[in-house]
């Protein structure tokens, strides 16, 4: 019986028109990784389970796809979980593998099983699929691409500027005037715990912060102080709410809040560096921030924290994000590997660079020309000069029936091929072919070397 | 504690210079699938269990990895067969999704679920990763690229021609000369069963007939006697084993072996037309060649079938292959949607590619020159002439720490960088750089404007 077709929900198809500008978007992107001198690798789409188990925290564990194993699973199940039913105990008993969640945790992994062959400090660059049992809406899939760029094997600050600079160069080529590379420092969030005295609740105060932008200032007291932060503390660090001026400016009123706590200073002292490297060397069409309130990633980021959000015209999330981690390879016990990166979000840059309508509109284009078929021996005569047209990389098709001239001329237009090429009894004779411009309507009789040039 | 890092069995880290030469494979193979007029498509890494189930045979069954449900999974579970303890049974109700298992499957289902969007004949490439559960050995693997090319909506011929332009084509753009492109037609399979009286055993005599190659005439024989094929139906069909000279004296001798076949003298029809069009427009670098042993994909093919076996001097199994398959949308509820594809079998070109060298030495190259890092004023002066070589192209890095020198131009050395430029105090005061080359070890003094010609 006929089976009505669909794919589980979260997942997409990809049309000729979405596959070619995502490919776009991909291709920008590698190019500028590549110009900046970083590497590509690729790891399997799945990966032992207790590669991924427990590197996420509870939840992302819960998001994470299992494989089911092959063969007699049951037969090796655990006894005990069985008989209780329980799905969560069981789970590694009868599943040892699991589609990778992020790029980074592979990452760490390739870096450790591949040290003795690979020199550092290595810059590599991937872009691949991902995937998350997430609950899908709108925006968020149970699959979609990460392209991630790292540097492992060395904390110099110079490359939290050339992130920056890359940022701005993606960007650039993509022609997305405005982004906002927001910047802020792990240590300054320690320090703002440290400065008032609440170093234990620092998740708790920096995921309250996070949400100034939404909830506002008193919004954000309020959760504050009910995760148990005194009314005292929250005034102590009262001015980072209201933060204002130039990236330098922020820096100045950072200072003396910050001014009791070295870590604080530390982290400071880091966004300096960066911001003035990038006032010598101006960003192209990138705006480089600092905020305070970013605090994502808080688990594994030590150093820089990065979000990049769209123009300020477009309501859309982060477009990309990053920051530096000290310690990623020490869970496959590699110490002392300094790492920083930065993603871009495909997705979403997809829909600004839709709603900005700054997709080239060569992006889409395929075929060049169609060759109308009129029977066998005018088929011949068409392909061969299919062949020379092809043999010039110009894209180049025979309709494959001799169908009806109308049937034929729709299939080009539907397809939004610009040229069709009529050759008939009379074309052959003369060794010419008729070319159609199928926007203007304009017919001219060509020789073989005239259609090249004229389709070149 | 630390995880001693590893991957699942039969899957691959691909480390840059493999993932440049695999690129390379795909960007030559996609450049002809665009110039022949064929567009990419993406679907989904998993789709519902029941598209794929029941599609590629019991064993096929077998190899599909199965996801398992989210969340308590246990619960929903077939009670009898979780009573049974019957894993084949329990599958299907605590694992919804399945890993694709090849691309045909999957496009029969968009070209179904899409038709209403789709112009047809329909020219789809897809070049993406599939899975399957196989026993991992030499050059087979559970995660692997397949490269598809396929047209539906159309049984003419022509297309078949097409395909193997295209064969010759992309393995012409390999620079690898001296592939062969088999081809037979199911239609002179069906013809053989046909005249020796054995139509329903024609799968035991098309199997034991594929391994002419390996097990001879008598080998052939005697395996096609255990199968209950008699004595006297091999007699009749004795000249097959032994079809000699080229394309046409082949088909020469099947007029004579099918003349009471009316199917058999349709598949020779098919493969003249096919061959005296070929003969019209020959091929830049490959062999078409008749063979009529050829049997692969059985299940599925209707009439043309191929295989692409590599040149003599390489013992290799077949690097590309398909067929014409008149009803591959039919599972999905759509009839009469005749096609037909070809497949490239990338993990195999590589092999044979590397075996010959045939990967142009510029396939792996990657940054082209290594600014040395003296320090932070230096660093900068280093920095402002990378941005300006990235803004033309030119994939330049600093060396992120103000290291020894050596332990920088080691690092160069490693990675293969060909150039370096020194900056220090001296430079800065000239604005000039050097630049050696670290194969010939010359030294230049350049300005700025000249270090971009140096490098262009």
């Amino acid at each position: 019986m006929a089976q009505k077709p669909s794919i589980p929900k979260g997942t997409r198809d990809f049309s000729p028109a979405e596959v070619a500008k995502r490919n776009f978007i991909f291709g920008k992107i590698q190019e500028q990784f590549k110009i900046f001198g970083f590497q590509p690798i690729e790891t399997p789409s799945f990966e032992n389970s207790d590669t991924l188990m427990g590197k996420y925290g509870e939840e992302g564990d819960r998001l994470i796809f299992k494989i089911l194993n092959s063969g007699d699973f049951l037969r090796k199940a655990d006894a005990k979980a069985y008989e209780e039913k329980d799905s969560l105990k069981i789970t590694s008993s009868i599943s040892e593998k699991a589609l990778r969640y992020d790029l980074t945790v592979p990452f760490a992994r390739y870096v450790v099983q591949h040290q003795n062959e690979t020199e550092f400090p290595f810059k590599r660059y991937q872009i691949q699929p991902v995937w998350r049992a997430d609950r899908p809406q709108k925006g968020r899939f149970r699959e979609f691409y990460q392209c991630d760029a790292d540097v492992v094997g060395s904390d110099s600050l110079w490359q939290e500027v050339e992130f920056v600079q890359l940022y701005d160069a993606v960007f650039t080529a993509l022609k997305l005037d405005g982004v906002t590379i927001k910047i802020n420092n792990r240590k300054i969030l320690s320090g703002f715990a440290e400065v008032i005295g609440e170093q234990d609740k620092i998740i708790d105060f920096t995921v309250a912060l996070d949400k100034l932008d939404k909830i506002g200032e008193e919004g954000v007291k309020k959760e504050m102080l009910e995760k148990g932060i005194s009314e005292e503390a929250i005034e102590k660090i009262k001015p980072i709410f209201n933060l204002q001026g130039s990236f330098m400016e922020k820096i100045k009123s950072l200072k003396q809040i910050l001014q009791n706590s070295e870590t604080g200073q530390k982290g400071i002292q880091e966004l300096e560096f960066i911001q003035n490297v990038i006032a010598e060397m101006p960003l192209q069409t990138a705006k480089l921030d600092l905020d305070v309130t970013l605090a994502r990633g808080l688990n594994y980021y030590t150093g820089a924290i990065f979000e990049v959000s769209a123009p300020e015209n477009i309501k859309m999330g982060s477009i990309g994000g990053g920051g530096r981690y000290d310690d990623l390879t020490g869970i496959f016990g590699l110490k002392n590997m300094s790492g920083v990166g930065i993603s871009f979000g495909l997705d979403r840059i997809f829909l600004v660079l839709e709603e900005l309508k700054l997709f080239p509109t060569t992006v889409t284009e395929n075929t060049k020309v169609l060759f109308i078929n009129f029977g066998e021996k005018e088929a011949l005569y068409a392909l061969k000069a299919i062949q020379k047209l092809r043999g010039n990389k110009i894209t180049a098709e025979l309709y494959p029936e001799s169908a009806k001239m109308k049937k034929q001329m729709n299939h080009a237009n539907k397809r939004e091929i610009p040229f069709v090429v009529l050759a008939g009894e009379e074309e052959i004779k003369q060794q010419q072919f008729t070319l159609k411009n199928m926007k203007s309507g304009e017919q001219l009789q060509v020789s073989s070397n005239e259609l090249l040039q004229n389709l070149s």
